[in-house]
């Protein structure tokens, strides 16, 4: 038996909890219990299923307090940043029961049967159902909005899928009460949320036979452990990643010159924000050479010299920025500014601003440094950025900066950007994310290793697969493919028809 | 260099043909060529693709006698059935053309910039776009409408996505010509399609950096060297597999009471239709003990014994064939009719029907066995189905047949039917697929290892990502996004709104 322990990133204490790694049989036992759960969740009506996530909802924003206390102790991250993520995953349960609501999730279609040339046509009815219990794997640095209480489990309970969660260990005590508040508003149906903790818990659960899909934001290293057990399984599994990024930030000469100063603000503000450790964090920026550039390049620099330490969220994530920072410099990279390095027992690290030339920048120079860290690269040429934005590597977000003069370059730049990174930024900062229907988060690898998104209404679409029926009578048809009136919009006929007022 | 050689099915002879497999640089051309016509077809509008997608299947049409010609050398399919899945192909690209004009398909959304408590939101807008260039390994039992023809390629234009396709070596004239036939009617845009034969130069296509999906409608082994090749690449790429279906059929007893004969008949159909060689066809039928249930068998048995031999696709699949009935018995399945095993040097197999007991149904029992058998199994009581149909491996398709004193049964069976298929059939047969917008060729491992499917108007998702655009202003933006009036439906702050009339 071996107890779970946790730490105050802001003073390196660590405090042991009542909780105990989850063994064998306790795992095989939660994914039985979310097996049951799974069938009662996917029985229930659309509607039923809306209130269940708005109820969900209320609970998380009564419990905010206590919520964020945990996660204080456990992430180091400031109140006004908890409290901003526990309404946020409030709200993700919002829009999700606005997304069930709504209907047309299970892109619902209805062929009458008919004749063709070659013979009758039958009837052929189509739409997305549940899969089964989801493995959901919670992130490090949001510990709610990408983790139990995040938009992984929001949209696979609205899928009408159970969640076993793999609490994270740096906060396994928010984890624990964010499984209880959920529990706690699913009445009846406690079991659809269930969780496990330690690392061997988090293996056995990829393994068993009736997990349906995993999800992970985290890591290359832990995507890549947890597609090889998924390899071994004797049924293969969908397995949704949202892993590293390195977000570049293109600066165009037009905006340099206007606005230098706002834009070193700004951009400060995205990179050092919540220590640096945020999937969309900017962690490269091509800036213009000249007088202009030489501006936003040298407010950068006064920010970060000397400014305050972040916290980290572990020691062990202090560390591996301290690393990723001598990565960059053993492969070309020069830290041309560095701030405070705090004092105390706490996992503190400094601000760091990189620059490099552009034609260094691939591998390692390349790669995410997860933590406050920024590396800047000079232009000569808005004609060198083409080729420099397919040498890195694809992102969650690339961030475009124009002024008046640039609109040229803009257009010819957007087939690029729309190339390498799911989501494309216009004179904003890709940190801060949106959450709503037209919302997405994903892009090619290595930014995610799916074509969908985890972020957004469309999220939901990862747990559900269609179904055809063919010839089926009504009585033993779902509802919403009956022919009788329908509260959601289908496809009928191949013409898209409106939800009945 | 190794020249390509083809073989007459029904006789036996073996063909050389004037194709050269691929060799390393060859496939690396191809690519490249693809990448480019890739990023043309990625630039033509919505309307001017779905025009070449019409004009493809006009040059179908036209060309469809020589196609058959070429089919009915190397499959051995007969004619009618050759010409119906000609018909059936360029329907496809007519469906795709319906599917690219409507535009729901790019899932457009718009969140215009507002205002909330946590601060001002910005205006978000996404949709899907084409990925790349798609890698399509045909299959052996569809010469055209699962293979260069096929609803891979044919989606994957649609999507806007170029294809390289592997010819299957059971038809490579087929599939030159269908190339060729592509080719002109792409015109200027001729690189969208092209092909490579050979294994080797199928292994160097998945392995190219540039190609950026695999689909394949072929074997579980077939699927898994793919797998391990996508495993060693740098960036994994989504692999779509159509693969192994038992396709189970329950016969309840009020339908055997009212319709023995019919029931015989049609399942005799489906199972050797095709010489058995169809991904839907029937290979387990679950009939009721008693009477009826023995009316069922006898005419199967009657239907069966001496029947004429079916020619299979190629010899290897005859000798396939003839080990998984071997196989089959000695799991402990019983022949009860055979048919003949015909002359000559051709690829002839005798229709088989077996009978197991319903204990024995699963591991190689259980198991696909390609060609023109059925293994037939009785049960005493309804109440024994779920946990048979639970036992068996999830399907394509699963097909109930029903009389009226069955509808309590057919209920309580509902929920078992959805879980463990892709397709639920009433009171008809699986094979003989409807191509429209609400059907659906997929199912749970091992009939397809994605929650996606290979026929219908959604195929097109396969080879689409999504793209979210923060606050780029119209001049920017992809047409479909742009505030302007509007030809295809889209989700606005939230509401779904049609296409502007």
């Amino acid at each position: 038996m071996t107890i779970v322990t946790t730490t105050d990133p802001r003073s390196g204490t660590t405090i042991d909890t009542t909780l105990v790694e989850s063994d064998h049989g306790e795992v095989d036992r939660t994914v039985r219990a979310s097996c049951q759960a799974a069938a009662a969740l996917a029985a229930m009506t659309r509607l039923e299923r809306a209130d269940l996530l708005e109820r969900i909802a209320a609970v998380i924003d009564v419990a905010a307090p206590a919520l964020v206390d945990a996660a204080l102790t456990e992430t180091g991250l400031p109140a006004p940043r908890l409290r901003g993520e526990v309404a946020r995953s409030s709200g993700q349960f919002r829009l999700f029961a606005e997304v069930v609501r709504d209907g047309a999730h299970v892109e619902a279609a209805i062929d009458h049967a008919g004749e063709s040339p070659a013979g009758p046509l039958p009837d052929v009815r189509r739409m997305l159902m549940p899969i089964g219990p989801i493995a959901v794997f919670g992130a490090s640095n949001f510990p709610f909005a990408f983790s139990v209480l995040g938009g992984d489990t929001a949209s696979a309970l609205a899928a009408g899928c159970a969640v076993v969660t793999k609490a994270h260990p740096a906060h396994p005590l928010t984890s624990q009460l964010s499984i209880q508040v959920l529990r706690e508003a699913l009445d009846v149906h406690e079991d659809a949320v269930t969780g496990v903790f330690g690392m061997t818990a988090g293996a056995d659960l990829v393994r068993h036979p009736d997990i349906a899909a995993v999800t992970l934001t985290g890591s290359l290293r832990a995507a890549r452990a947890i597609q090889a057990l998924i390899d071994e399984r004797e049924e293969p599994i969908p397995f949704y990643g949202e892993l590293g990024s390195l977000n570049p930030l293109v600066i165009l000469p037009g905006a340099a010159d206007e606005r230098p100063a706002a834009l070193a603000d700004g951009l400060h503000a995205s990179f050092t924000g919540s220590g640096g450790q945020l999937c969309t964090k900017p962690g490269l920026a091509c800036i213009p050479t000249g007088t202009s550039g030489d501006l936003v390049v040298e407010r950068l620099r006064e920010l970060v010299d000397g400014a305050p330490a972040a916290t980290m969220l572990t020691e062990g994530m202090r560390d591996a920025f301290s690393t990723g920072i001598d990565t960059l410099v053993a492969a070309g990279a020069s830290v041309i500014a560095r701030g405070d390095t705090g004092e105390g027992g706490g996992a503190n690290a400094a601000p760091v601003l990189l620059t490099a030339d552009a034609a260094d920048v691939h591998g390692p120079i390349a790669e995410e440094c997860f933590g406050p860290a920024l590396t800047v690269v000079r232009y000569a040429d808005p004609s060198e950025l083409t080729a420099a934005l397919h040498q890195l590597p694809a992102a969650l977000t690339v961030t475009l900066h124009t002024g008046a003069t640039d609109a040229d370059t803009a257009r010819a730049l957007m087939p690029t950007l729309i190339a390498r990174a799911g989501r494309v930024v216009l004179n904003g900062f890709p940190t801060g994310v949106r959450v709503s229907w037209a919302q997405q988060h994903g892009g090619p690898w290595p930014a995610t290793n799916s074509l969908h998104t985890s972020v957004g209404a469309t999220a939901i679409r990862r747990f559900l697969r269609p179904i055809a029926f063919q010839d089926v009578p009504d009585e033993l048809l779902p509802a919403e493919l009956r022919d009788s009136a329908c509260d959601i919009p289908r496809r009928v006929d191949g013409v898209l028809v409106r939800a009945d007022a």
